[in-house]
């Protein structure tokens, strides 16, 4: 293995809090050290040691990779038209999510692969060098351990999301779909999963559904974790905190002892600003979640219903924009903040032993992520010690 | 000069209203034939006529090139600090526009010329074949005339704003800067530029001042255009009408007498929701003025200080989102509707006789811009016949 330096960065966001007074631990013109498939240090330019081969960075900024802990890539068919109508005010008899599922379980294999290695490598060139990605629009027990199948060929943050919704062919019988999901689907779907989630809210899955569904994953040796409170108050978030998911995630309508519960845990709240974007939502109260000392992660939701975005550097710019996030605190929940979601720290962060995973901006600090919004600003991508895009 | 065909295109936007029923002129399966610089034929794939050359868009939509009709591109300097704090709820002693003056005033030709030149470019990529840029950070006869030369070597669309704001030389007699900028400035910079513009708002130019100003501009063969009603009611929309300027910018706070005056005159209303998103401010209204048939253009306002996108995309998703635009219209907005506020028909539509200029889309639908917020979708760019990003 050969040792790299990155040189003449402007400004480099290691996310060691030990470093430069704040979270970000900012290097001013910094150099990163790789090697193999790690970083090894970090410092000024001018104390760099010895490295086989040198990079300069053209005083551009440094940033570690995005860590999006939180999508739904693995889906055929189209909902241009239902998006369409919806934004243009018109009525349209939409499907909704069983519009996805119909179309995800009449693809093939190839067909669903090609498309989540579409998205994943879209997602790299706008600097995600880690992406969760979740099952949920099979919903049988083929189509759902397929889907898990196919994502974890190319993740590692696999999620098994069979209580997406209820499955339309159990409509009458909803206890009996529950106990699919937390039965023969979850024996078959486990193998190839990570993580367990439900969708917990009015019209999927309610508190005690939830609860049975994350036990039971947990006892398969899946981790928790949760869509709660995104389109009403609700028990998804106390649950959360009680079973010590990795992540709450939506976290749109939050009373006070939610707040307070998640300030007390492990869980963090992962934020999802283009699924209110895309669907003219409430926005999520960053502010009052920081305030109280909980842990916030940004993620991008990418999903064809309801946040088609597989940009993290547009979602930084609406969660400083819409949700109060200072630009420091957008950055941090989008890298340091995802990999916490995901109890990972050898990811979303450039400090000695972690991996060398990170984006080369085209600007001079992070902060331009907000300042310049919607312009691709990523130049480069590195992950695991080789640029990559 | 030699044919092409572009072919296999999923869907083409023409902006030709006799075409597919809607003002996008819509196509389904189509192509596009460019011979030289210009568009010779628009039809279904099946019935192209024979060229020399022939490009398979593989599926993918089509569209104009954006026309963005206004931005602010001959600076120096950085406004990074500024954004932060403000973002951030922190004070600081923000110089505002005058740091940019006095940034531009330092620089060098050549700096001010490569800054320009990469923000081109930038857009370019963005799918912008066709961008404003106005002069406005010199404030000096010299600096004034230097910013338009410069602009004009760039870019046709050059516009003549020395009543940015009144010169911080001149803070205690803004008449005899108005004198200037009527007069000798004026001299100095007509001879490069196309447009007049003011700002026409509390704080820098009043109702009589603007139209002084635009008046002598025109005297000298400049026609006149106008920042008008930003940041509060004012006298500048109805001026615009009184002058038949081309178009009025920002339109964000608009009396009934106001729309109206808009919707019977040839001036365009130029939305620029980079500003509002980057200041927190109010939306303008595009559906009233859309509603009262007033033609709507969408650009970006890309400078330093309010708007530092050069993203034409990212307005259009904002546009559909906040401001009640449909994704059709905030497409012909930002294509046709740019080349109106410009008074151009060579430009903004894919029609015989226009130029080639237009952006082929990673994605099967125009309206992707809108339902995939944030993500680079222009994946080639074409301009005056020739492949340029
Ligand atoms: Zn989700
Ligand atoms: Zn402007």
């Amino acid at each position: 293995m050969s040792s790299t330096v990155i040189t003449n960065i402007a400004s480099l966001v290691t996310n060691d809090p030990s470093l430069g007074g704040s979270a970000l631990g900012l290097i001013q013109d910094a150099a990163v050290v790789i090697d193999g498939d790690r970083v090894v240090w970090t410092g000024e330019s001018s104390k760099a040691p010895a490295t086989d081969n040198r990079v300069d960075a053209g005083g551009r900024a440094v940033i570690p990779g995005f860590v999006d802990s939180h999508s739904h890539l693995v889906f055929a068919g189209d909902r241009t038209q239902e998006f369409n109508a919806r934004m243009s005010g018109r009525g349209y008899s939409a499907g909704g999510i069983r519009t996805t599922v119909a179309a995800t379980r009449a693809a093939t294999d190839t067909e669903l692969e090609a498309g989540l290695v579409r998205y994943l490598a879209e997602a790299l060139r706008q600097g995600t060098t880690t992406l969760e990605t979740k099952s949920g629009y099979g919903l049988t027990v083929e189509d759902e351990a397929r889907a898990l199948r196919i994502a974890a060929a190319h993740t590692d943050e696999v999620t098994y999301l069979g209580a997406h919704i209820v499955s339309p062919d159990y409509a009458d019988d909803p206890a009996a779909y529950v106990a699919l999901v937390t039965g023969e689907m979850l024996d078959a779907c486990a193998p190839h999963a990570r993580w367990v989630d439900v969708f917990c809210e009015k019209g999927a899955f309610d508190g005690d559904q939830a609860r049975a569904i994350l036990t039971a994953g947990r006892a398969k040796g899946l981790h928790p974790r949760i869509h709660a409170n995104q389109l009403s108050y609700g028990p998804g978030v106390q649950l959360a905190v009680e079973l010590d998911a990795a992540s709450a995630d939506h976290c749109t309508h939050l009373t006070d002892a939610d707040v307070d519960a998640l300030a007390n845990s492990r869980t963090v709240a992962t934020l999802l600003p283009g699924a209110e974007f895309s669907t003219r939502a409430e926005w999520p109260d960053a502010r009052r979640l920081l305030d109280a000392g909980v842990t916030v992660a940004l993620s991008t939701d990418c999903n064809p219903g309801s946040s088609f975005t597989s940009s993290v550097p547009f979602c930084i710019a609406l969660a400083v924009r819409d949700m109060r996030m200072t630009p420091d605190e957008a950055l941090w929940s989008a890298t340091a903040g995802g990999a916490q979601a995901l109890r990972r720290t050898d990811i979303g962060r450039l400090t000695p032993g972690a991996y060398a995973d990170l984006a080369i901006l085209d600007a001079p600090s992070h902060v331009h992520l907000a300042y310049r919004p919607g312009v691709p600003l990523v130049s480069e991508v590195w992950r695991r010690g080789r640029r990559v895009a």
